[in-house]
C-alpha cells in the first residue's frame, strides 16, 4: 500500500491499528462510487444524511477550537469550520438541488441512527475528553475521505464531482494540514515518544471506534433510499 | 391506556408526542421478556451491552449534577448515580455471573453501534444543551423501563428477576421522583406555561429521538447473540 | 441616554437590569482613555491582559458555534472567531510591538485573577448552560465596548487608535449583528414573550455578573502596571 | 517540612512546583484561624462565600464523574459529591445558623469575584480539558485544606470546630484517597514516567493557578466583612 497518501505519523499508526479501516475505505458504497454502479437513490440518501452530518461536524471542529490550547490550534480549527461551511456543504446543496432536493428538504431530513451514532460519538469524545480525543475521533472522516479521494481520482463516471471534491489538491492539502496539526498537538502535550504511552491506546481506540461508525454510515447509504 | 403509571406532566406530554413510544415499550424483545420466549443468548447479549450502557448512563447523570442549578437538583442527580451503581449495575453483574460471564468479560465487551448511538446522543445532548436537554434525553430510558416494568409485573417466567427489578416499588418511586424533578426543573426555568414555548418542541424532539434509539437498542438485543 | 447605540432588545433590557453597567462603561480607566490621562504603563498592562483575554474569548465564541442549533448560528459564531483573530488581536499585537512588547512577551504574561475570573466565568456559563447562557455572558464585553467606542468617538488623544477600533463602523456593525443574533436566538427558543419567563431572570443575572467582572477587569488595568 | 501529610506522588510534586503554595497554606487568614485572632465577621464572610463555593465544587466533582473513564473513577468522584453534600456543607449551615445566618441568607449571598474566579477556573479546566486537568485544578482545595487541618490540629480556640473538620481522620482519609485516585489516573493514562512529559507541566500549571486563586479566596475573607 505504498501509494497511500501521507497525512502524518499519528494517522499512519492509527490507521494500521483500526481493524475496520479497509472495511471503511473499501466499502461497497465506495466501490459503487468508483465504478459508477451505485444507484442514484442511494447516493442522494447518503448525501442528505451527509449534509446533516456536516452540520454536526462543523460543530465538532468549533468545539476543537474551544478546546485548543494555542492560538495556532484555534486558528486551524476555526479555518476548518469555515472550510466545511464554504467548501463541502455548498457542494452537497448544489448536487441535491440538481436532483430536486432543496435546502428546506435537506434540513427537514431526519437523522438516521448511523448518523446520530457517529456524530454524537465524535462530539461526546470531544466534550468528555480533551483536544486529542477530539482529533482522534475526527480523523477517520477527514483523512479517510482524503485517502478515498486520492485512490478514486480519475475514475470518472456519474460520481466524478464527488470524487474530485476529495481528490482535489485543496482537500488533499487540508488533509496534510490536519495530519500535521494532530502530530504537533500530540508531541506538544505528550512528547515525541507519545506512542509508547497508555494514552496512545486510548486515542487509537477512539480512532478505531469512529472508523467502525464510518462503516455504519456507508452501510446506511447502501441500505436506505 | 388508563393503567399507565403517572410519572408527571412532562413525561405524559413527551410520551404522547414521541412517534416511536409504542415501538419501544412493546418491542418484540420486551414481549419476549414477558412471555419468556426470548432466547437466553439474546438476553445475555442485551445484558452485556446494557452493562456498558449503564456506565455511560451513570456518567450522564453525573453530568446532570454538574449542570444542575440548585442544590436539590445536584442531590437528586447524584443520588441517581449512586442508585445506578448500587442497584441496577450489581443486578447485571449477578445475572451475568450466573451465566458464566464475569466482570472482566463484561467490561471487555465492545460497545455495539446501537449502544454508542444512544449513550453518546444522551451525553452530547447534555453537554451541548442545558439541564433540561439532558433530562429530556434521559427520560425515555428511566421512565420507559418503569412503564415496561409496571406493565409486565407478575408475568413470571425465566425473566422475572429482570421484570421485578423495574416493577419494584423502589424503582417505581425513582421514576416518580425523576418525573417530579423534570416537572419542577421545567417550571423553575420556563414557567408553568412552558409547553406553549418553542423550547418545548426542542425538548420533545430530544425525547422522541432518544426513544427511537431505544428501539434500536432492543433490536440490537434481538439481532445479536 | 437617548444617544446610546441600539444593539437590540435583549441588550437594552439586560443593560437596564445590570446594576454595574455604568460602573463598567464609565469606569475611571475608560475616562482615562477618553481624556488621555491614563498612564501608558496602565494601558500596556491592560493590553497585555486583554491579549490573553481575547484568546479565551475566541475560544468562547468557538464554543458558541459548537452549541449552536442552526447553521446560521454556527456561521455567525465562527465569523466572530475569525474577526477576533484577524481584527482585534492584531491591533493588540501592533500596539504592544510599538511599545517594545513582542508576541513572545505577550504570550508569557501571567493571567491576572480578574482576567481568569471573567474569561472562565464566560466559558463555564457556556459549558454548563446552553447557547443563550453563553450569549448573555459574552454580551457585556462585545456590546459594552461598542457602547464605549460610540461614546468616546472623536475624543482624539494618545488612545485614539484604541477608541477608533471600537467606534469604527465595522465594529459597530458587528455589535448590531451580535445583538440581532441574540434577539433571534431568544425568540426562536423561548418565543416572543421570553422576557416574562423565569429563564429571562437567569440570563439577566448572567449578563449582570459578567458586567461586574468587566469592572474588575478595568480596575486590574488601573491597579497594575 | 517532614511533617507534611502524605497525599501521594502527584500532590508532592505539584505542591513543590506551585510558587504560591506557602502563601496559600500559611495565609494570614489561616494564621488567624490558628491563633483565634481572626475577627468573627471575617470568618462568617468567608463561610458564606465558602458555602457558595462548595455548591460549585460539588458540581465540579460531579463533572469529574462524567469525565471518568473507569467505573472506579466514577464511584470515587460520585462519593466525593455525596461527602461534600453530607459532610462539609452541613457544617457550614450549622455554624452560620448559630451566627444567625439562615439557609436563605446563605443562598442569597452574591458570589465575590475571588469566588467566581476560583470555582469557574476549576469547572472550565474540567470542561475544556480532561479528567486529569480537572483533578489538578481540584487538588489544591481538597488537599490544601487537609494539609492546613493537619498542621492546625489541636490549636483549640474559637475556630476549633472548623480546624477539627479538616484535621479529622475522616477528612485526612479522603485526602489520601483523592491523592491515590490522582496518582492512579495519571499512571493509567500517561504511564509511570508521566512526570517527564510536557503534559506534566500543563497539569502542574493548572495546580499552580488554582493555588493562586486559593490565596485570593483567603484574601477575600480577610478584606470583606
Amino acid at each position: 500500500m505504498s501509494d497511500l497518501p501521507d497525512y502524518g505519523q499519528a494517522f499512519a499508526r492509527w490507521r494500521a491499528e483500526a481493524p475496520a479501516w479497509d472495511a471503511y475505505t473499501h466499502h461497497a458504497f465506495v466501490e459503487g462510487l468508483r465504478t459508477g454502479r451505485l444507484p442514484r437513490a442511494n447516493f442522494l440518501h447518503y448525501l442528505r444524511q451527509d449534509y446533516l452530518f456536516l452540520i454536526q461536524f462543523a460543530r465538532a471542529w468549533a468545539l476543537a477550537a474551544a478546546k485548543a490550547e494555542t492560538l495556532a490550534e484555534i486558528q486551524a480549527a476555526a479555518a476548518t469550520v469555515q472550510a466545511l461551511a464554504q467548501y463541502e456543504m455548498p457542494l452537497h446543496v448544489q448536487v441535491c438541488a440538481r436532483a430536486g432536493i432543496d435546502t428546506a428538504a435537506l434540513e427537514a431530513t431526519e437523522e438516521a441512527p448511523a448518523n446520530l451514532a457517529y456524530t454524537r460519538y465524535v462530539l461526546e469524545a470531544g466534550y468528555s475528553g480533551d483536544f486529542l480525543d477530539l482529533m482522534a475521533a475526527l480523523a477517520p472522516c477527514v483523512l479517510g475521505y482524503g485517502e478515498i479521494g486520492a485512490r478514486l481520482k480519475g475514475s470518472g463516471g456519474p460520481y466524478c464531482d464527488w470524487i474530485n471534491a476529495y481528490a482535489d489538491e485543496g482537500y488533499q492539502r487540508l488533509c496534510r494540514d490536519v495530519g500535521a496539526l494532530i502530530d504537533t498537538a500530540l508531541i506538544t502535550r505528550l512528547g515525541s515518544d507519545w506512542a509508547s504511552l497508555p494514552r496512545a491506546r486510548q486515542l487509537s481506540r477512539r480512532f478505531a471506534t469512529a472508523t467502525r461508525l464510518e462503516v455504519g454510515f456507508w452501510q446506511m447509504g447502501l441500505d436506505g433510499a
